[in-house]
C-alpha cells in the first residue's frame, strides 16, 4: 500500500517508537508519578525524557511547561476554555480545524463572541485582516500554523507580533506543523502551541501536547489524582501536574520521545527536504494533467505537507475509494473536519482528495500517484 | 522484582496484549473513523471490537455506550461535570479517591454541594446512611466500587437501589474492580460506571472508559473533530462521537481489548480466585506478626484487591522505600490519592504501606513479602 495520509497519522513510524512503546510496557510498566520504587522512578523518566525532547526541538527551557494531553483536541480545548470568560472576544480564521471551530461555536452559546477572519481561496491570511478584526475585549488569538485542507501555511511570527503589540495571548495550532517545519520558541511570539504527537512528531495515537508559555495561567479541564499533594483534596496550581490529572498514556510518550529523538538525530531540515520533495514533484506533474484541480498556494514556500486535489467534479470520497481500491493508494476525501475552510476554497460540496506524504514515502510512490490520476481523470 | 504494585497499573501484561499493541502500530496504524481507505477502516474496527469486548464483560448490549477517555479521571470528569448543573446536591462518600472529591471541590465553588458519607473505620458504607443524605436536589450519587486505599467493598447493589427509589443517577467509580470483580451492568441499578483499562483490564496506560446507561445524557468535556459530521461546526450528538473529540489512543485501546479478551478467555472467576487466595494468605500471615497493624475489613467477603498496612509506627513511605530497596519489593507508600479515606481509617499522617497483588503474582512472591515485613517489624 501507498500511504498518503500522513496529515491524519503519520505511518510507519520509525522503528525506535515502536521499541520505546514496547520496552515501556514490558520493563517500566509501572505508573509514573504516584508510588516511589524503582520501575515507577523509571516510568517517571520516561515522561521527563520526553518533555525535553519537546524542549530540544522547539527551543522551549522548561519541560514542565510541555503538557501532555491524549491529542491536539485536548490541548486545544484546555488553551481555549482555560484563558477564555464569558464577555470575551476571540480572533480566529475560515482556515481553522473543528478541533478550535466546536469548541468557539460551544463557546459562542455562552457569551463569548468570535470573529473568524477570512482567508483568500488559496488559505492565506492577511495578518493585517487579523488586526482589524481586534476588539477592546479581545483575549485571544487562534490561528493554525497550516492548514490540513490545503497546507497553506500561516505567517505565525506576524500574527504574533500584532497579538504582543495588543496583549492578546496568541494560539497556534501546530497539529499539522510540530516535528515538520522547524519551530523556535524561544523566538516566536507564541503564547500557547497545540501538538498532535501522533502526526509530525511521529509518536503513537493518544498522545497531544500543549506548550503553555512561563506567563500564561490556564483554568484545568480536568482535576483528579496527580501523585502529587496527594494529601490535598484540591487539584494541585503548578505545572504540568495541573494539567495532567490521573494515569498518563507512558508508552505513547515513550513513543513520542523517541520518535523527537528520531526527528533531532536525522535533523529536521534533513526530513523536511523529503517531504518537500515529494509536495514538489507532485505540484509540478499535476499542473500538467488536464482535469485536476489543486487547491492552495502555487508556491512551495507557502505551503507544506498537503496537496488537497479533485478529479473533474466527481466527489472526492468516490476518487479516494478508488485509489484505495484499484490503486492501492490511501488518502482521505470529502471534508476533513474543516468545513470553514473547505467554504473558504470552494469545496464545501465536492470536498477534496487529500494526499499528505510522510518521511517514508519515496518518488517512485508519488510517480504512481500521479499515473492514477492520469487514469482517473480519464474516467 | 516482585511487583505488588497493580492497584497504580497492573504489570506484567498477558503477552497478546503487547502483541496487540504493537500489531495496530505496526499494520493498522491509519486514523480510525477519518479517512476511508482500508487500514483507517481497520483502526476502525479495533475500537469497535475493544467496545465489543467491554460489552461482553459487562453484559452490556451497545459498544457505542461504552466511551473511551484517557484515564478513569477523565471518566469521572465527563460523568459528574457533564450531569450536574449549578444548584445541584452530590452524595458521595469519604472513602473516594481524588479523581471524585477535586472535581467535586471545584464544582462547590461553583454553588453545587456535596454531602460525604462517612464509612466506619474498615471503610465500610452504610447504604442508609446514603440515603440519610439525600435532599431534594440531590442528582447524583458517586461512590467507588472498591477502595483504592483498605479494598473494602462498597455495596453497589443497594446503593444503586437507593439511587433508582429517588430517580437520582448513580455514577460507580470502578478503576479498582473493572476486570477484576464480575460486573453485570444488564442487572445493576447503575448509570455511569467509569473504569481504568490499565489496571484490572489489563490495558496498557492511557485507556479508560465511561459506560453511560442509555437513558443517561451529558454535556461533553470536550469539543472538536470527530470524523463525523465533518461538514458540522457544531460537535455531534450521538454516541460514543459526542464524547470522543480528537484522534483516540488506538494502540493503547487495541491492548484493552487484548486484556479482556484475555479475561475472558481464561475466565474471570478463574483469575479473581488468584487474587483472592494471595489476599487470604497475606491476611492471615500478617495478624500473626506482632508490630503490623492491617487496615480495611476482617471479612475476605467485603474486600478485594489492596492489602494496605503499617509496621509499627514508621512512616509508610519508609517501609516502602526499604522494601524496594533491600527486598525488590514493589509496593505504594504514603497517601494512595485518597486523603479523605486515609483520615476515614486514621492513616493521614502515616499513611499506609499498600500491596496490591494482581493475577501474575505467585504464593512464594506473597511469603517473600511476608518474611520481609517480619524482617522490618525488628526494625
Amino acid at each position: 500500500m501507498i500511504y498518503m495520509d500522513n496529515a491524519a497519522t503519520s505511518w510507519p513510524k520509525p522503528e525506535p517508537v515502536y521499541t520505546a512503546v514496547l520496552n515501556c510496557m514490558r520493563k517500566h510498566g509501572a505508573n509514573p508519578g504516584r508510588s516511589g520504587h524503582r520501575m515507577a522512578i523509571e516510568a517517571g523518566n520516561i515522561l521527563l525524557y520526553t518533555r525535553e525532547m519537546l524542549c530540544q526541538l522547539f527551543s522551549a527551557d522548561n519541560p514542565f511547561r510541555m503538557v501532555f494531553t491524549i491529542n491536539a483536541t485536548e490541548s486545544l480545548n484546555l488553551a481555549i476554555k482555560g484563558s477564555i470568560q464569558p464577555g470575551d472576544h476571540i480572533v480566529t480564521t475560515s482556515m481553522e480545524h473543528n478541533s478550535v471551530a466546536r469548541p468557539l461555536k460551544e463557546l459562542e452559546k455562552r457569551d463569548v463572541a468570535a470573529t473568524y477572519v477570512r482567508a483568500n481561496s488559496q488559505g492565506e491570511i492577511d495578518p493585517d485582516d487579523i488586526r482589524k478584526a481586534i476588539r477592546i475585549n479581545t483575549k485571544l488569538i487562534i490561528t493554525t500554523h497550516a492548514s490540513n485542507v490545503t497546507g497553506t501555511l500561516i505567517p505565525i511570527r506576524e500574527i504574533g507580533r500584532i497579538a504582543r503589540e495588543h496583549e492578546i495571548l496568541y494560539l497556534v495550532d501546530a497539529a499539522q506543523t510540530a516535528g515538520i517545519i522547524p519551530i523556535d520558541l524561544s523566538s516566536l511570539p507564541v503564547d500557547m502551541m497545540a501538538m498532535s504527537g501522533h502526526k509530525g512528531l511521529l509518536g503513537p495515537q493518544g498522545t497531544g501536547v500543549l506548550y503553555i508559555a512561563p506567563h500564561v495561567k490556564l483554568k484545568q479541564l480536568k482535576e483528579g489524582g496527580t501523585g502529587s499533594q496527594s494529601e490535598s483534596l484540591f487539584h494541585p496550581e503548578f505545572l504540568p501536574d495541573r494539567y495532567e490529572a490521573g494515569t498518563l498514556n507512558t508508552p505513547g510518550i515513550a513513543g513520542l520521545g523517541a520518535g523527537i529523538n528520531y526527528i533531532l538525530r536525522e535533523g529536521q531540515n534533513k526530513l523536511l527536504s523529503r517531504i518537500t520533495r515529494i509536495e514538489k514533484f507532485f505540484l509540478d506533474a499535476l499542473l500538467q494533467i488536464p482535469g485536476i484541480k489543486v487547491y492552495g498556494p502555487a508556491r512551495m514556500e507557502n505551503r507544506i505537507g498537503v496537496i488537497s486535489i479533485n478529479v473533474k467534479d466527481f466527489d472526492s470520497a468516490y476518487i479516494a475509494g478508488l485509489l484505495d481500491q484499484k490503486y492501492n493508494i490511501a488518502t482521505r476525501g470529502a471534508i476533513h473536519c474543516s468545513p470553514m475552510a473547505h467554504k473558504t476554497i470552494g469545496t464545501l460540496e465536492q470536498g477534496t482528495v487529500r494526499f499528505s506524504p510522510g518521511i517514508f514515502n519515496t518518488l517512485d510512490e508519488a510517480k504512481q500517484c500521479i499515473r492514477a490520476l492520469e487514469q482517473l481523470t480519464r474516467l
